[in-house]
């Protein structure tokens, strides 16, 4: 079976390979704009789904498409990449703000055209993470080294950032950007692993 | 300031570069034994003391040594490497019974030689792992792909055994082999990095 991946993300495809090493990657740029009365979990999704349906659309025959998309969330706002350097330094403060702890939601889509038969998948992973206290110096060296600018909430913690975490409850790797364990469960299920 | 990794496991080396590139690799072997009398957060720390003592031992002058050690528990059983093959899948069999929980428990050690003085640092970083249900065929294929033998509790999460895994509560960093986060703050707190 043809598996695809809808991201250009070098992370996702490390993610992937946990999974299976024979995919492609084909992606196609979405705007990645959902409706903003849904519950933030909804809207994640359908940021995946519009990644994925896109791909799907541009593809014929038997295939998988895998779609992800991944926001933090504290005190239910949004945080996506940032804008800019200082953008940067202020989302991660705002994560410093109270308890130190917010939420990384991934929202993981998954779209099968087999055996003539159409079928959607669509869920999420919802994982904690409890920073420790970090210096206005330390923010800007983690954000000069120049990794925070794509990533969701402006920190990875894959990444030299990840010495700034505590601890976190959930899925490690639906934190750094893809939910394989859900995804495992999905391909399983269908029989395509 | 020298700075010394007291393990030859690759996944302790990767780690270790989330904090800095700069270290050098110097193993000694010891036998990893432990008062089996004391409770097993305090094994652990023995374990990585004997590690990292021994390094210090053949060694001159300032410099740091980073030493750890990692085990898996569950109902106080401790899981270390498996002998073989065989002892591997009862391992994950046995990870698996009642609610497929358990613990790791990594000992980190830094022995620090500065400004003339001598400085030991014994702490453990402790997590809870929660398994999915996995089939017998599923622990076979993870267990032939050889990667099984040199983990503590016969997996790894980081690798294809990854998607049986539910979720963490703890430090991701620390099941992986080496609590970066604690070692980042050690050496912070003595102006090292």
């Amino acid at each position: 079976m043809r598996i695809i991946l809808a991201s250009s993300s070098p992370r996702r495809k490390e993610l992937l390979k946990m999974i299976t090493k024979d995919f492609e990657i084909i992606v196609r740029d979405v705007e990645e704009i959902a409706d903003e009365s849904l519950p933030i979990e909804e809207q994640v999704q359908e940021i995946a789904y519009l990644k994925g349906k896109a791909v799907n659309n541009i593809t014929n025959g038997e295939r998988v498409i895998i779609a992800a998309d991944t926001l933090v969330v504290k005190n239910r706002k949004k945080y996506g990449k940032p804008k800019d350097r200082q953008n940067a330094i202020e989302m991660i403060k705002e994560l410093l703000e109270g308890d130190r702890t917010h939420e990384v939601i991934s929202g993981l889509v998954v779209i099968i055209n087999k055996n003539g038969k159409y079928k959607e998948y669509k869920t999420y992973e919802k994982s904690k993470i409890f920073l420790k206290e970090i210096s206005d110096e330390e923010i800007e060296k983690w954000v000069d080294t120049g990794k925070a600018l794509d990533k969701a909430g402006a920190y990875a913690m894959q990444e030299e950032f990840g010495v700034h975490v505590e601890k976190i409850e959930g899925d490690y790797m639906a934190i750094v950007g893809l939910p394989v364990s859900k995804l495992y469960d999905i391909l399983k299920n269908e029989n395509i692993i």
